[in-house]
């Protein structure tokens, strides 16, 4: 297809596509002709996913990175995870990881390599709320922790066991785009427990 | 105290505590002679509060929505959730709220007002993970919300019952500031279910 229906079929304005070509987001179509590029349901899909990342607040430094690593699949799929997570952005990097995480770790027994990017975003994360008046307690985050694991399944279960380029854009996609999902549930959950608690 | 320690104490430099004045996100202090005002422990609590929301990504605009909704604190137990969720920004507020969303409330069981926001919030972020080639089934769905009643029950058990003003102060501040929290529990929670699974 051309860039226009690219486009169109997208919802993303060509002088953004454009923008997204030249900022390597988005691989070159093949040429035909001195001044036309042919593009496929490859560019579509990978399209959506920039928009989508980038509408999630992920900056495009950021989301250049994501591209490059599903430019770079795991050879398993054991490393599939750790692929997406440690190239998506984790806020807090530069916050050393607190006594109190590493152990509530062993407390789950859950077992997590130890430079794990989410154990600086989770430290930071408990430390912002304390500082502005949350006092999450060790009992209520393991509590909170509790509560993921099921997410995490059900996370786990709705990968592709096929093809690991496909699950690998999942696995970026979903845990990106599944925060808002969760957010506006819990918001919902509130509500109703507030109302019959 | 002095702007200078409300400044030390909060972290916050002292010509951004002088913005957050001007744009009536903190509340003037008590004038003590012509250019001196003197801050309590009020001011303080509300300073590290606006200074988490704004780093949380909150707007300055909405932040001073959630403090105008601070200072009109609800008259009963049952008006606080709503009260707070209400002032919080809520993504896809224009989109309307799909068939879907309202079954699976239905079928969950959850009373919650027609017009939550939320309910807007989840139809966006469900139409925005579809749009970038994450599937979210209903069955997902309902699991994902399954899992979050656990959470809401939570958030729900770390709400003082003293006193109403601090309660809305810590679920404005919980409902914000714990969705980081959760989020990386959940990646590390993905890692280890990923290397056991």
């Amino acid at each position: 297809m051309r860039i226009s229906e690219l486009s169109e079929r997208s919802g993303v304005a060509v002088a953004t596509v454009k923008y997204y070509l030249r900022e390597g987001l988005l691989p070159a179509g093949r040429s035909v002709g001195a001044t036309r590029a042919e593009y496929d349901e490859t560019h579509l899909a990978r399209l959506r996913l920039v928009r989508a990342l980038v509408e999630a607040g992920v900056s495009v430094a950021q989301a250049r990175r994501v591209m490059e690593a599903l430019d770079s699949p795991p050879t398993s799929r054991h490393d599939l995870l750790g692929k997406a997570q440690y190239a998506l952005p984790a806020p807090h990097a530069d916050v050393e990881v607190s006594p109190e995480v590493r152990s509530l770790l062993v407390d789950l027994g859950w077992s997590v390599s130890p430079d794990a990017p989410a154990l600086h975003s989770l430290t930071g994360a408990v430390e912002a709320a304390r500082a502005a008046g949350v006092p999450v307690s060790p009992t209520t985050l393991r509590s909170y922790a509790r509560a993921t694991e099921e997410i995490a399944r059900v996370d786990l279960a709705s990968v592709p066991t096929d093809d690991l380029a496909s699950a690998l854009h999942r696995v970026v996609a979903g845990t990106v785009l599944v925060d808002p999902v969760l957010a506006s549930l819990r918001r919902l959950a509130q509500e109703h427990f507030s109302g019959t608690g």
